[in-house]
């Protein structure tokens, strides 16, 4: 029997939208995968998800994933997948990535590691298509690897350093968003200065990483291509972002499709001071919130 | 009296369109600047320029330049200025920039440098906008700085780091492109994954050049944003790009608005190769065209 624990992912991050994340160190999902004598893939336990997943395998991120990555490995025999969530949905945290994380993390050290991390991706991001629709590893890649990651395509990633003492605050407003009206909202086309802008910022921020140039860093992070259009569906989004430019956040905007908002800051109590006035600026407005606080997570996922 | 050399410049880069730029040792110009007793600012001599640059100071590029900078500095004494042009017009490698930014550099040299290179950035483009129209800084910064630079803008520069023997082959087809015409080819607007894949080589782009990662370098230097409109006006331009790929190139593209085409290239015999063959797949259709293999020029203008 393995346990594994697959945190949160912030994606798009401003400038990387559609192309980067970064992993947090909770919240996260814990996924249990064991061997059992009936040769098939199956749920046995969700805990965590007022009734919303799926038992059925076929229609499960953590299922598909397992099924997708025995599949792969000619593996025959059969586990029970235990799903304990530890993370709201729909909440731009990259839930159902964290899921078929887990889940393939678990299975494979079930397996003794046959493949590698980065080797898991393919069968990860099956998994999330599940629940997404579309075949994306902007929260599967920092999920299972840690750090900001770069997503090229899912067979091609960039690992970036991460710069020393940065926290991540992640706000998560009770308030719902639908992915498909997050990616309705956008233009099918942007115009020619902006997509020049985006792509200075992308190469100023990786620059930023590797030169720790926390001011150039607050510079590069302005989105040009999603958040301008985005920001409407974001409760009180103007108001959040002031707040944590008060108090003293490096970077400040949408995580995933929302409603989470994130702000990167240096230092621990910095961080945590910046959630608060985040989330002081929405209980102004009648907002209920969840405040997540924590490093940068550099190690992605892991067995518990 | 002091003269300066600044070198040509290789700009957009592909995947840094409008945003990137590197120098190389040669060709370039040598500007010299010298006190006079009339007090006013004047060209004296141009050499090389098969009499097409004008001599009135407020229509010179190196002209305008000095005077932008006199005129900030409240110097109120006189300069001639001498021109001696050592690479051609019109072929996207920077002409017009090279001599604003050598004139810049003599001039502050003849003041006891007053300013640093940075410094003397908005003079150069204030020089340059006479012949190019627009406040562009993709030539004007590398020639001065040396190496890769990406321009945020003319006061937000980023110095990217020169990967070990990397060289510079370009050559030049003796044809001519009307900077309008590469210009109006460019489509307004352009498709969000188009800008989406720009934004994700910039950024790998980078790290590339950090973790001295040829194959990322590669990978990374494609263009989705001009090289598929301006293309079909460079000529054959499929086939010299065949022609570098089969020496060896770690990347192909146009430089500037063109004609000339660039190769990086790993290597100074690799480099002379690339560009023979380079020139062979024009001259095999008729084209005559120049050859200049450099070192990425990593010191930028110096007086001589």
């Amino acid at each position: 029997m393995k346990t594994a624990f697959a945190p949160a992912s912030v994606s798009n991050l401003n400038c990387g939208f559609d192309i980067l994340g970064l992993a947090i160190d909770r919240p996260g999902d814990e996924i249990t995968v064991a061997f059992n004598e009936e040769k098939v893939i199956r749920i046995v336990s969700i805990k965590g998800d007022n009734g919303k997943l799926p038992y059925a395998t076929e229609k499960n991120t953590a299922g598909v994933a397992v099924q997708s990555l025995f599949q792969h490995l000619g593996e025959k025999r059969g586990v029970d997948i235990s799903i304990h969530k530890k993370m709201p949905f729909g909440s731009g945290l990259g839930s159902s990535a964290a899921s078929a994380v887990g889940a393939v993390l678990a299975a494979n050290a079930l397996l003794d590691n046959p493949l590698s991390k980065k080797e898991l991706i393919p069968f990860a991001i099956d998994g999330e298509v599940i629940a997404s629709g579309s075949r994306h590893g902007d929260n599967i890649v920092p999920s299972l690897l840690g750090g900001f990651v770069l997503v090229r395509s899912e067979h091609d990633i960039v690992e970036l350093p991460v710069p020393k003492s940065m926290y991540c605050t992640v706000v998560h407003p009770k308030v719902e968003i639908l992915t498909k009206t997050a990616r309705d909202i956008l233009p099918k086309e942007v115009i020619m200065s902006d997509a020049i802008h985006q792509s200075a910022n992308m190469g100023s921020f990786v620059a930023a990483l590797y030169q720790d140039d926390m001011e150039l860093l607050a510079r590069s992070m302005e989105d040009y291509l999603a958040t301008p259009y985005r920001k409407s569906l974001m409760p009180e989004f103007d108001r959040v972002k002031k707040a944590a430019q008060y108090g003293g956040a490096v970077a400040f905007g949408i995580s995933g499709a929302g409603p989470s908002m994130f702000a990167l800051v240096i230092g621990q109590s910095r961080a945590t001071q910046v959630g608060e006035l985040m989330q002081k600026a929405l209980s102004s407005k009648d907002i209920d919130s969840t405040l997540f606080v924590s490093k940068v997570n550099e190690q992605g996922a892991r067995i518990l």
